[in-house]
């Protein structure tokens, strides 16, 4: 699978776009004709996420090689917004796009398998194969160690799909655990050397269908780790609105220009709100989508140099 | 909402029966009836889950303080599995018990608002409050850190619930992250210090809404965490099918007798398919449960001399 990502790269740029959709983030149009027409409820609200996210993938995705949704914001508005969230994946998959479904899961193994194979594998029912969602990659939370991560893995290679393990993650409090040091070496440094080892069982090409999350905000930290795991992807979060910008994330990147992918989420998906881009109006929205894509797309190509 | 949890088991016992109705577990005849009615499909499966679970809620609610679903056995039949986990979460509230959402979430914090809001708290449409799920608690991945952990413990202030963050997890390889020495003491007594730090924001009597995940398969490192987190509650996973006994629980009880909550799920759920209570056959699984969760009663209220 990251062979098929990264075929997509090279015909674009290595970004994803963040389907995110907050409901601060939803223009009033579309929120107020879901309300008239299903009701002032969660699943009105799905309903307008739905078309929402449509009409920023029909602006974008001649122009990006993936989608990243994360589950939460759908999984907040429980079964109506998970419907949403399928829908979302779904129309994604048809319009040619890579899926990572950014979802966190981990547990013990009976229970990450359980979560890979309604994710990114399927599940037998009387001898015929179900897909519960139908994502192309998985983000893992490895807290509980090996046993979590590799039903995971055990499906990427069954079924040619990925995952991105979280190892130094973008947020301000990400050091209380993950920088703390074990045996002369930060935590986040030990876990990128399993996600390398986890990685050879499943290589595609010059990369692992086993890949990483490092966020855009540590780039000291990402500079390591990229030397750390030399055949890892790495999904690149907190661009944008969490601060991170182009010229920071050179060292994600190998000497081949590949290794990396960088992900926007509110920076694009809510380009709308911005002054940079309020020219183009809340009718417009997909336009600005499509605007801040462009933007994002020229200062990382300009970054790495491609 | 721990005070509500403590004076349930107080009324019975500090036992949780985990609802995780994977498909080799549910009885033969009930899934031949689903999918007759409904279809060999996921809709099929989700349907007989909902009448498995009913059957042991029904036998055994009146005996136990809470039930444990995890969500990956209903998340990977997809959207009518998950329905399948809503209805079952919402009959256990109408008998009464507890729930504890075994969902292991945690992200940044905005993202880990909206998991915190859709499983223990609600959100807001039109001014009007809706839930997602509806559990009382949820079990909490604190990998990246208080940012991750405090929108959830916002929730449990503002509305009255609880969380168990994970600190020693069950399965063989916790160890590989959980046991590392960081500062001359391992993570997991790391992770136990902030607990109980966090737990202060969150008194409800003598105990704190946030709790700990703490596997029975660790009963040193139970006795080493009592200590450290006086004022938590543990919620103790890997009693029966994992390995764990009544007796080497002891130690994750504090003197008043109270202090831990110990789950059973496939030695509660699929007793009938165990030598020991083979004699209530399939047809009567939901007895065979009853008998053996009040074998597990006996055991632990032995042990702990209640």
């Amino acid at each position: 699978m990251i062979s098929r990502l990264i075929e997509k790269i090279q015909k674009t740029a290595p970004i994803v776009v963040g389907l995110d959709p907050q409901l601060k983030f939803i223009p009033e149009q579309l929120l107020k004709a879901s309300y008239k027409e299903i009701g002032e409820n969660p699943e009105g609200v799905a309903d307008a996420i739905f078309k929402f996210n449509k009409g920023i993938v029909d602006a974008v995705y001649d122009i990006i090689p993936a989608v990243k949704p994360q589950i939460a914001m759908y999984e907040v508005f429980g079964i109506p917004g998970l419907i949403a969230f399928d829908k979302t994946v779904k129309y994604c998959r048809e319009k040619g796009l890579v899926v990572i479904g950014d979802i966190k899961r981990g547990d013990i193994g009976s229970t990450s398998a359980a979560y890979a194979q309604g994710h990114i594998g399927s599940v037998e029912i009387g001898g015929k194969k179900f897909r519960g969602f139908e994502e192309d990659f998985a983000t893992v939370n490895p807290y509980l160690g090996s046993d979590g991560v590799k039903p995971f893995i055990d499906i990427c290679n069954a079924e040619d799909r990925g995952i991105f393990v979280l190892v130094k993650t973008s947020n301000p409090s990400s050091g209380e655990l993950q920088d703390k040091m074990v045996d002369g070496a930060p935590i986040y440094e030990m876990m990128g050397r399993m996600v390398d080892e986890w990685g050879k069982e499943s290589m595609d090409g010059a990369y692992s269908n086993v890949g990483a999350v490092v966020g855009a905000t540590y780039p000291e930290q990402g500079k390591v780790l990229r030397k750390i795991m030399p055949h890892t992807f790495i999904l690149v979060p907190g661009y944008g609105a969490q601060g991170g910008k182009g010229a920071d994330l050179v060292h994600f990147f190998n000497e081949d220009g590949l290794g990396a992918i960088v992900n926007s989420s509110r920076g694009i998906i809510a380009a709308y709100t911005q002054d940079k881009y309020s020219k183009f109006g809340a009718e417009n929205f997909a336009d600005a989508s499509r605007a801040a894509v462009l933007d994002m797309k020229e200062d990382i190509l300009g970054a790495i140099g491609r």
